[in-house]
């Protein structure tokens, strides 16, 4: 198995030769390099999947030597990240998530699935997940978050995913998982923010509709973007329409992020995403 | 050469069997028909090509006579339409436009291009077009829209195609050519209006751009869109290397958008295209 | 719920006419219409979409009347259609369809999964359908596709689907399903016919690579193709990472063929599918 | 203006480490950096833009110190290349190369145009562009080669760029601009291989077609493929429409493919491209 450096930090001559350098120097072999400079800010990002064996502490301490102070290291050794998903009605995309899980796809374990409603608690367990339905209903937002954090926090998750989990999050809820809070949103961001955005993509006579996965931050439907993709529709496409030929693009947009996500493939800077495929 | 006849009108039973029937009584051949009826107001929409000799004006009243008073009904013998370009410093889609038009492509007559820049004169002329230099500076946004619209009342144009003219258009200029001023601007809309789309879609960090041909109304950018189209870009791209990988698109949607339009293909309702392609 | 009239016939003037006539002295009301000539061999092709009461034997009496001799005709109450799913090993198409079908979006009803292998046993199972295991192992071919077949006739599908069923079928068992067994092939046909199109993608060196949903004929890989989509990729994929890119392609594909037969959008027409949409 | 180093050999440990630190040592700074390596043979590729003042010959002397020594190196400062177009009939690709030219945004310098028909010519001088009307009959093929060679022989150009030359090359010819002849294709390769491809592709009824920019070599549509793309299309398109309908396609994959080639994006291994974007 590979193991994957992650490395961000302001660009300074010689730094790909320094760190390779590094890795050279322990016996690893390369498989896979990747960086780039934002010239924007002038910021440095490495990206290598190396084999061989190593000490971590030691390969880190010697790799930090050869870095500006305020460098971002990251050494994944690629296991199996742990997620819960959230859910509401829609089945798309956690039937999606649960069969890719089935076979091995994922590179993640489903800990659980949380929803607010109960539809669907059969499809989960038949994957023999554990599904826990809270519902939102007869308390306050506030006390709802705070059920379904309790829950989260029993599994500590690396990441949690909405898999088209319809309620609106609050900051709060949000700190608790900073750039681990991974959503699908049913539009072409930045386009059709909010809610309905096929209604509004109707109302709107667009020819083409999309989706758009992104890290959740505190303002609504603006973090990180992951992924998008699009399919063209026309005029004879309703509302309706658009949200079930939306489904497929949603899901394989949703599962791809994931797969980005989970195999170390994406850095958060900013607010974009930079990411090495 | 086929004719095109455009029907539109609130639905009503037996629309289709009439109207078929008053071409098969004059013996008219039907190539393709296409109807459409908007659910969402009952808006019956037919396109048809026809072959066959007729007379137009027993033909539309007998048509006319089958329909409902508030019927819209357009019959067209499909010759050229006339039209002129407004650019102003970019080239890619006045070039795209007058290469198609000098090998007979555009079923339009280019009269002339007009623009608020000299730069694009050379090329113009050398395809034998008339080429008018209209300066905005040293006077009001009035007096060059008066300049320019007293050029364009010369032509006599059927359209008006805005191929990157970079200018806001005022409602009375968009008042003069109702549904005849087309549009191509350069992000997929709605998302990015206004100006400097390339530097929005940087800054918010999206993974696909795109391009939008319009009708333009006296709202910026949001006029009936005809076509759209959109490249993945990744987080290598500067704005201005979108702005280039965007000029591809945004050629070949204008071109494809007038191919619609020139051709009889769209309708406008409301605030959006039915296009029977 | 609507009812779907297809009729297809050579052509003549004025059928567009005498079939709405028809429909329009039943009372009966047209949602949707369409029509198509292939000019090649003068075919006219109808599909439309009504609502209302009627004596279907009457109806497609008086139809028939007004059609050529020769005129195909299909009336469908659009119940959904009895199906069974053929499968190997692989699970993406197996689970697209079952996880669909689960929540009622296939307007079908899978009646049974057969395999030659035992691996899906267990997810079709978990959704309650029935599983055949049949073995190809240390039997003729002729001998196997006797058992499926034996199986099949049990269950009297209308539709048998070939989700990633990895064994060519002899012209008997095909011709016993004409037109109504479904495939899914990992490449854009006709490029990489037969076996290990990755593995031929791969080693040709394609920048994109697809899946195409096709009827069944005689001919290996060569029957009338219904959908087909395709992806992007480059150098740094193997045949192994094209293969796994590839199973998003093939299961959308493959479900958005079935949406469209399963909903009477399909004719077939000598190799070629009409498709109206 | 960046330099660009692109090596490429059999891969050993310490590559990335090697090359960069010669570059790190003479003081050059990384824009951007790729590596690569192919499994399949186990074998190295790496590009590098790079800015600083060096002598050219030193530092490939330093490289070659580092690599193996079978290693190709190619170090370039990017200046246009030099470069005729052949061209027959079908005036798109021409018209887009011509206009890009003529705004500086091909990186190449257009030499003249070769053609075995004289309708390109106005197009060509229009644009100040040397015209070479040679035609094909009334002699060999032979002879007319050895035409065509004589022209470009004595332009001198890098790359010889097929902008829809619907003739065939002998091996001779190719033999005499290895990797340096880049073709059009209009389908999407290795489908519909050799003349009429779209009325392979009517004929075949597929539901997508494209086109397919490549280097030439020895076997008829069989060389390394640089760029792809398609475009959906349905049944009620003929081989005509979509010879109409690829042309957009066609034009823009070819100049797509001369961008990655003449901005030094491209290595050719085998049979096939390995592009660092």
């Amino acid at each position: 198995m590979a193991n994957t450096l992650l490395i961000h930090c302001p660009d300074a001559p010689g730094l790909v030769y320094k760190i390779t350098g590094v890795l050279f120097k322990h016996g690893l072999n390369i498989l896979r390099n990747g960086e780039f400079v934002e010239r924007h800010d002038n910021h440095f990002f490495m990206r290598t999947e190396f084999a061989g064996t190593f000490e971590a502490e030691a390969l880190q301490q010697e790799l930090r030597a050869v870095l500006p102070p305020t460098a971002v290291l990251r050494l994944s050794d690629n296991r199996p990240k742990r997620i819960v998903l959230l859910a509401t009605r829609e089945y798309h995309c956690l039937g999606e998530l649960l069969v890719r899980h089935a076979f091995g796809e994922l590179n993640a374990e489903i800990l659980a699935v949380v929803s607010n409603h109960e539809v669907l608690g059969t499809l989960t367990q038949q994957f023999g997940i554990p599904f826990h339905h809270l519902p939102h209903t007869d308390r306050t937002r506030e006390a709802h978050e705070a059920e379904v954090l309790a829950v989260l926090a029993g599994y500590q998750p690396d990441f949690v995913v909405l898999a088209k989990y319809m309620r609106i999050l609050s900051s709060d809820f949000v700190a608790a998982y900073p750039n681990r809070l991974i959503n699908i949103h049913h539009s072409f961001l930045p386009a059709f923010v909010g809610a309905s955005p096929y209604a509004q993509a109707y109302e709107r006579g667009v020819k083409i509709i999309g989706a758009t996965a992104h890290f959740v931050n505190e303002q609504l439907d603006q973090g990180p973007i992951i992924a998008q993709s699009v399919i063209p529709i026309d005029h004879t496409r309703s509302a309706q329409d658009m949200a079930q030929a939306g489904r497929d693009v949603e899901k394989i947009v949703l599962a791809r992020s994931l797969q980005l996500v989970f195999n170390e493939h994406v850095f958060v800077h900013r607010n974009k995403t930079i990411i090495f495929d």
